[in-house]
């Protein structure tokens, strides 16, 4: 069984260090505060803007207001990158973060408010700063964490470009830890469970696939379920997920496939398609309505019913452009969008920013420090993102209903969403022109029924 | 003002990884259980033998039976060696000794049975596994953590035999924090406020001489006493120490002047000074009765009262070799300067094992796996200790009176030790032979009160 909250949450993803400076309690450790790049500078390979967690609950009401319910976070514990994917430490939050205590507090008011909130679970390997790693660094053969990873000799050469050990892309920094281990597979699912003891409600996976061990992300599943059966789990899966969506290892998946449609569909000739292929996002195809109706078509029925509406829907992120520059600035497309993006079945997600086109090219320009001055927001992509949230939460056949095509002609798609006893039609122009149409509606009004425009 | 407890207290001194293995509850994170040397095998500069928190709880109740009421742990937190002086975490207790949670259990337990804990506090320099000096490492000068330390030049040459950046003897395992950074100075404060609040009891601290600034160990004691007035400040300074004990530092210091005139006047002919001065403990002299007695005279001169009973009186620790082999098996030489340190003013303090007369040369022999087989034990060390400090218990002259010098010839000294109306001589001979002599009281007993033979 998938989540039932999942059906019904907007999500809206944090990267954490590029949000939002708040003024809480010192941490444990004390955070720095001082030392970062300046916010509004353009983002450095390695500098910190000195985000935190305290950004975020304040900026909680923002958040709601626009009618995210969910948070997506990148990593938030302890590590030697702004990013946070070169895990130090996984039972501490990072100190710069604000530590567990912001953690805390964090999961306390989202959850006052009814928001949920997932972390980014980065279990395929840890930075080199790990304490495990560190301790094999030191004591070679002597360290009792020796088959914590895949070592081919010693001493370890993690400080030159040939790691003599398994590392992510051959990455030094990123030793790729050996899930076969009992005991550093135990450490990984015990850091599972103790965040959702914490109160996490759920977790994203990175790389998940690059653990190549159904039995793993079984197990993982059966521990966290036991600990809520309401948690989340959704892994970064770029293309097909059959493997792991029959439902004994993940509830969904990053629905890229979904987004690079929506984007070949509406992007018409402004997408940026070099932008887009340097990125996880690939050759974007430009796509007719009827094309596009066939990708989803292909892309709805691949999954079980209840996966597909709990499938996290997106089409940027922290590891690809921004809609706004891969739309090259064109706010009515980057809206259209977007508007697709919550009335398709599945959960939309929005990465940070986004929601007021903010620009970002290639990583780490995507990464910039969220603009907080009203001056800066596109409002027309805010306002329809505020919209679009109202009307899934208000339109249950927008959350549950199955997708019914009605209509696609060159840039023109119209579907409808049914559930119950309610019905929806969606319709899209995503050419430049107005457009008007005579619509079959196969009977999904009975007769004499009256269409209210919910737009 | 000195603790008062510590005038009572009877110092038990633990090197976790040797010195038993419990099985506790698993951890956070798990420990690891296995790959492990044998708990018998000569101990490796870089191997670990797996003793742990869950081990001391349940070896609390045969240090209690003998006597001992309080513990002084080398350091328990996460770490890279097996001695722990490296840390990579201040607030995690290592999880191969179990983790915070062992680190809580024990604390209550000892509390339960009236016994003090106190932990290493390794301020002057970290591991080069460390959070921040990591974060140095990955991110240069684009880190905020880059003035918590002494660094010269970037990259940092972290891994070789010449580090660019200061460290403890130069070594690059240890860089120095930068301690005037109010960043690094903060964060230091902070591990010591959070272990006190936590529960223990004290810190011993670790070359705190490395720290060249009173105005650092002022505001130390500060915060340090604002969470408990009773806590204990011991350093360790090897010789003089006036600096630090003008009351508004440290408490006390590590004994070491005090157990070297021990070990030269018990030790006589079977003293392996050659061994000594291969260790801290450097050239000791054989030292005939006067000789000792106006050390000793010196030693309780030089600092106030309050601070000579509040002193931790030790002859060997980690770091010299065990009295054992110093004294080259002569287990009554042995039992006989564990009985001086016993009888003179301060906290004596016993190594671990020390008491059941295991052997051990230079480090790292001197930190074998704790025999806990009887077969094994010199009893006669270990029933003079538990003899010892239960006088010590009853007599409170043997805790708060002062020294005052009766006799001495040869191997031959005696005296007194009075507080209130109670008095105490102790008469020792330090010379193979038997020995009988007048012993000229000069008035500490009135005249007609009769003397009761305590041993």
């Amino acid at each position: 069984m998938t989540p039932d909250w999942v059906k019904d949450a907007v999500f809206y993803q944090i990267f954490p260090d590029r949000f939002r400076i708040g003024q809480g309690p010192l941490g444990q450790p004390a955070p720095v505060r001082e030392g970062f790049e300046p916010w509004e500078a353009p983002p450095t390979l390695r500098g910190f803007k000195g985000g935190n967690l305290w950004g975020v609950i304040e900026a909680l009401d923002y958040l709601q207001e626009l009618g995210f319910n969910a948070l997506y976070f990148c990593p938030v514990f302890s590590s030697t990158a702004n990013h946070r994917y070169h895990t130090s430490d996984y039972f501490q939050v990072d100190p710069i973060l604000g530590g567990n205590e912001a953690l805390k507090r964090l999961l306390e008011e989202a959850h006052r408010r009814g928001m949920r909130v997932i972390l980014d679970g980065v279990f395929n390997h840890c930075g080199r700063a790990h304490f495990a790693f560190q301790h094999v660094m030191e004591n070679e053969a002597a360290s009792p964490y020796r088959d914590w990873f895949h070592i081919y000799k010693f001493p370890l050469a993690a400080y030159t470009k040939h790691p003599n050990y398994a590392a992510w892309w051959n990455n030094p920094e990123l030793p790729k830890f050996n899930t076969s281990s009992p005991e550093c597979r135990a450490y990984l699912f015990r850091v599972a469970e103790y965040w959702l003891e914490q109160g996490i409600d759920g977790w994203r996976l990175d790389v998940p696939n690059e653990i190549d061990d159904d039995e793993f992300w079984r197990e993982f599943r059966r521990r966290v379920k036991a600990i809520n059966p309401e948690a989340y789990i959704v892994g970064e899966i770029w293309d097909d997920a059959s493997r792991w969506l029959q439902g004994d290892q993940f509830d969904a998946v990053m629905n890229y496939p979904l987004g690079r449609a929506i984007l070949g569909f509406v992007g018409g000739e402004a997408l940026d398609k070099d932008l887009a292929a340097r990125s996880g996002l690939g050759r974007l195809e430009s796509l007719g309505a009827l094309a596009f109706h066939h990708r989803l078509e292909d892309l709805f029925g691949r999954y079980r019913w209840e996966v597909v509406t709990a499938q996290m829907n997106l089409m940027t992120s922290h590891d690809t452009p921004r809609i706004f520059t891969l739309m090259r600035g064109q706010v009515e497309r980057v809206s259209l969008a977007f508007a697709l993006l919550f009335t398709l079945p599945g959960a939309p997600m929005v990465y940070y920013g986004d929601e007021i086109g903010m620009p970002g090219g290639h990583d780490p320009d995507n990464r910039r420090g969220m603009i907080w001055d009203p001056e800066g927001w596109q409002t027309h992509i805010q306002e329809t993102i505020r919209r679009m949230a109202k009307l899934r939460r208000l339109v249950a056949p927008l959350r549950y209903g199955r997708y019914q095509y009605l209509y696609g002609q060159d840039g023109h798609l119209a579907f409808a969403r049914s559930h119950g006893t309610e019905s929806v039609v969606v319709a899209v122009n995503a050419a430049p022109e107005p457009w008007r149409a005579q619509i079959p509606l196969h009977g999904i009004w009975s007769r004499g029924e009256r269409a209210v425009d919910l737009v």
